[in-house]
């Protein structure tokens, strides 16, 4: 929920005062001893919020969820544990949980998704993060289109797809081993992509270092990186690209 | 030059119908023996050429710029040494060479610059990869704001730039060191970010490791990230996202 | 307990002089066989002792506490597991563990708490590492402030703290991922900053050498490093600073 | 200069009003257009300003130098080359050159040197470094205590100097191979010690990266880290712990 | 020369005895102090005999050079430095030099060659590499088919030429930077593919790591790889999978 | 079953028209969403096809099986896991697993061996991998020749097999540790010998880079290297090299 | 038992023939499949066996211990788990073991313990390590005086023990972390030292590669380097050297 | 000179006591300010001193060297560049330059070889570092046996001087690129290796990393390794060995 949008609220009555001031209060920041909550974004922008749950106790969780639901946020969690889930599920049992890409969401309200990101992975274990990735996009708004399994070692794979992946405002490329899907992308497409290494991979393949390295070196133009296994930040990028040419980006919002 | 105004020129006769086949017939390859020039771009887009010049000798530079004259590109070569650029400059006499960012420009039309870059540096020593930037992004028809030496040691230094930056579609943020001016600039702008890593500093430096680690690491959302010392890389993704934004993007043209 | 005070106490009759006696034998060190402990320390400051737990058995803990307990000093364990806990517990009752920074204490008698030492996290996550901080500089005998979660994406949650963080003698910033704390710690305060990387992160955080690299590239001016996760040796030399600048160091002890 | 300084002078009429307006109205930062002066240091506490030259042209320092000068600061540059201190030195004629610590320092008043700071050496090779660190912290106030070739390989010439360095505040431990002369130094004083790997060595030294190792995982207690050969900043740390073990640090400044 | 030939020779009347005599009487190895030059492979299969000469001097290259001569071989030398080459020269006005492959060849008789094999680069700028592996597939006896500059990041240029490379008995890839060229590579022929990464490229290409990593992890069937920059070893191998090809291999031979 | 195979089952009323219809219309991909299944090889050259079942589930590699199963093919895959093997036991009691090589088999039709392939290992631990090699070797159609526990810590044992050896088309060596296996098999044998370095070793082995390094640095001549562990590949390209030697490879097929 | 002790005992009738030719006729190699049993060492000079178990089955080792034992050797085993001992303490009754050394003995004849061999370590966490190392000298015929917890940190209490430590013919060195203790030994001791690194250690340390840099770089004269955590090794070594200066070595046996 | 020597000297006449005098008045250290010389070694056992000269002074050296020379040492200096040497004939006529090794030696006195030491290289580009070692072993009184380029890619080679480098009491192993030299040589004698790194190679050698990782991993038993290039380390090492063997070592000396 916007300012904006909060303040017209209130007008209408649509929203009482006293859950007005509820929200406002906690302005700029909120600290919960273990974390300090920035609501500014959502009142901003109307963008949900997001929680990186890796090394989080469910109940430092649970408290973040709290807060952001107060504020009439949605919310996503990302890489969330089944054992963290089913602690959470049992405080909110409108949670929604995404088990291959290990992310949670508590949405307060719908979001349109616009215009188009492709996700593209070179193989089937790519699968996860890619669909961190999607997840992500279509949490911020973003219509997502998923092609898996088209890497270089059949090229053929994935030239049957480039009209289909040239329609996207922005691509996500996953791979792991060689890494070598994001170069031929780039090469392929006019608009931007984000090279998401994995770990994907062994022996000499470093938890994804192989991968990150073919990416950060494509001769490819066109391409930037994120960390290895960032499905997440590589969806969150691709968003912003796709609504800033959609025209649903800071120009009209 | 693209295709369609290619056609357009014969036809009201701007352009005779030999120099037309000439460009045409090279389609969709020119095979030069070292090198193989897609010429499908400029064709397709109107987007300038661009030749990396590191390892290559000035007579194959030489041969290349020759044959992306022919066709009516602009063109930019980068890494350029000065030794090079005078053996070039000799033969193309409107060559014109920016020596700190090492680029070269061998203009054959000029091109509307439309939007905002910003294009950003940590300390003074990152200008010459921030130029390198710069200079691509409005190569290839973007406005370009530059901000430098605004690094994360002396905050408020970044601090009373923060709303000149966010006006931008587009930050390139150029740290070395320890790259921290990716992060703290993410979670200040809205819009994409890619941060440029670049070689300044010494000993666990590694050369530009350590700030290309910082930026892959940044907890900050909406960031990526290019090669250590890539400018041009940085320049040119901004540019494709500033063109989005702005709506001269794919849509349009 | 240090030595003229033993002394004091033998000639006052407080202590009798076989537990005198008993003491002073074991000087220099006192071989254990697994370990040679030095009691000099104590001794000569009045200062706990310190053993680092990782690789020990219990026994082998247990013979340490017990020689250290026969000597008069108050003893912390650090990197203690809570099986390791258990089986000690059982043999000192009064030990008391503290979970989250894995530190056991079995104190002698009390120590005074003087100056201030700020302990600062980029996130959540840290905040197991900055405990160990925090607990050790106060095991020493330094009153700490803990302001957790301030990490650099979102700069005006530390900015919110400077002038609070101002008040410290000394300042350990804890940070993993990118690690970029330190950095604008050292920018905003005058006093020594001891930066922890923290192996908070994954894919190229490598287990927190991102971090570490980060904070040796600083080019903040009047900050050090001590290894990955080492949250003891930050509160230690923080505590040692923080004496230093209260007197209450070697000078007056 | 400090504020409070700049303020009596102008109430004295040893300054006259122009020049301390021409002071002030630099405030916050003075805008090079590739650099950006903070000046609040010197005018906060008096301290000098510092410059870090190995990437930047002479005629970069060149302004920089002035913009200082004409604030009444003391600065001192480090990794300067032989060939930018020709040039310096024909535009100030009153820099003084080190050769082997590559430090210029242009004195606008003198300053008191207090306490003690003992800088300490591995081997000859490490001299530069330590210099480095010596001069810096003379620069800003410190006495030093040159020891230097007391590398571990011959422990009893380290031994025969152990009280001479116990009388420092601080000591810097400057040390290039194996880099163990900061572990067996914090064990045997009682206040900080800062280390400072070096470059020096061959083969799996990998440039300083051993030594750096060796110091960060020292299981002695009461030492912290700086970047390989940044005897700058282990100078500028030092200084800070000396200053406020003198108490002329914050509390009286 | 073979045994087999020269006792042929010998019965023939074509070789005198006493030169027969100084061949044989070599064998097993020539000790020349600094070499112990094995003279075995020439006698059993009439190969040429090759040399690396990167570390030696000029007169050590010399003397191997006059030892194989002596015995009837072909000599190929690598890695030899233009100032090597003019010492040389002088002394065996016979010698050839392959400047941008580093090569020179002291031919004894002609070699037939056969079959074919695929030298494909990815950039211009690993067109030297590339020279060395094919002049060394040329020198011991296959047919070479060089295409140069078939990158990924231009997919089609590679597609246009794949039929061409189908007709090779083994391909060599040679690429620098991403280095994926082999993996797509290896996806669209049947034969082996060797894979040779190069040092061109920067920043975390890492002279050439991040090229040889792809490589190794590549998930095509159907290639291996050799060292960063060695053409001669790719070469070699690629020589022997197309001797074993064309049948005049060990079977014939 | 090849294309031409098919055909003439056709033709010969040995196949049905509906079976073949149904095998055809797959081509030239099978999307099963989460994998593009590429059916070209088995048709074009009567190979089997493998999967790399690491990081898929086990419903995947069932889907993955009935496709090929489907099409007539033999299927191998690698890296099975005993659970893994246990769920697919189930669905295709037909299904052969190697547990030491963790490879399953599941055959349609034999595969006749021709040729010989050595493949040895350097000690009793890298027998695992050697055997994913050898089994790799013989699905694809090579006899195979296994020599286990001739390391180069004693060499008369590999000494005492060199004449066993030399009677292979390619030699597969595979070593962990120190890896040198490879660089005196090479100077040994006449045919190509693919090196595979295995994760065998502690400490300093780094879980194979040794052993990969060993490899990659040989100066044998005849040489190439595959990823740490990878038996797969090294026994796919031997089985390449050896069709090709007994002139069963493209050539005649 | 040597050969010639083996002719004696049939001469004297010690030993019936047909043992003899048993042992003689696996000369000299026995092949296991999964194993090439070197019996030439024991034969040659009466040393003892042993068989490295880390990634070898129960079983393999059943059947190494069992040839061996059928030589007449004395067999030693090392990284031997507590389930692979209780495999075999059932099939070998008299088998010792020694758990934190992970060692275990199969004697078939008494060795007398000769000269002197001091291991060291710097903290109680390396003992296993050092523990490896003096078990393997004693099992080959040395004396060995253990010497625990003298790590630099607290330098007084190896200078203690100097004395003690100079009596010996070799010193085996090992320490973790920063691993300075050889450093400080080797300039102590005028006899070589064997420097071992060991895994002890966190962050940093990366398992033992910062001691293993700097024992490597040590500017001690007198020292060499075994791989991280080989204990073994370096106790294998300094018997050899313990045997030469004894004078029981090769010279005499 | 050692002590005794001395004073027998002094008692026969043959040292006027005013230079006894001097030579004892320096004990323990001479302190040159830049250098601490320790004096013991040559006092207590004959040995001569040792000077590593790479980052010193040619006045550094030269003061190092009168220092020596006075007390009647011999001395050696390590690294020493040609021009450092011109500097230095200059003021020492009598000095000794073995330029391949970059050793200067000034000779007190004759220094008897005894024993034998074998130093074996891999490669004719290994030869330096094989020479430092041999003359390092030289100067400290130990008959070296140079074998030199027998290679493991050559096997025959090096079995071809098995017998004769067994008659050494000591090997040194000097080997780069794959550096599999050691492993071999210690599987084929009795006596101690000490294996030397060197930096030959190119790639993925990483300027001697791949030796070095291949003679830490080692699987042979009796081998220790010093730093890459540090034939100094192994001949000093090599000859204390040797002096044990021979029984010239600390037992009679």
């Amino acid at each position: 929920m916007e300012i904006k949008e909060l303040l017209e609220k209130v007008k209408t009555g649509e929203m009482e005062l006293s859950r007005a001031e509820e929200i406002l209060k906690e302005l700029p920041y909120e600290n919960l001893g273990y974390a300090n909550l920035d609501h500014h974004r959502q009142l901003r922008n109307g963008y949900g919020e997001t929680v990186y749950c890796e090394s989080k106790t469910a109940e430092q969780i649970e408290g973040i969820l709290h807060s952001f639901q107060k504020m009439g946020s949605n919310v996503m969690g990302t890489r969330v544990k089944p054992e963290q889930y089913t602690y959470l599920k049992e405080r909110f049992p409108e949670l929604i949980y995404h088990p291959e890409a290990r992310i949670i969401m508590l949405m307060d309200h719908p979001v349109e998704q616009v215009g188009m990101v492709a996700v593209c992975t070179a193989g089937t274990s790519d699968i996860p993060v890619a669909e961190e990735a999607a997840l992500t996009a279509e949490f911020f708004g973003s219509r997502v289109d998923r092609i898996f399994d088209v890497g270089v070692a059949g090229i053929h794979r994935l030239l049957a797809r480039t009209e289909e992946i040239r329609k996207a405002n922005c691509v996500v490329a996953v791979a792991g081993m060689e890494g070598a899907l994001g170069s031929v992308m780039a090469g392929l497409v006019e608009n931007p992509v984000i090279a998401v290494p994995t770990s994907v991979g062994y022996g000499a393949s470093f938890g994804g270092v192989s991968a990150l390295l073919t990416m950060l070196n494509s001769c490819a133009e066109g391409m930037a990186t994120v960390n290895i296994d960032n499905g997440f930040g590589a969806g969150y990028m691709a968003n912003q690209i796709n609504h800033l040419a959609v025209g649903a980006g800071k120009k009209e919002a």
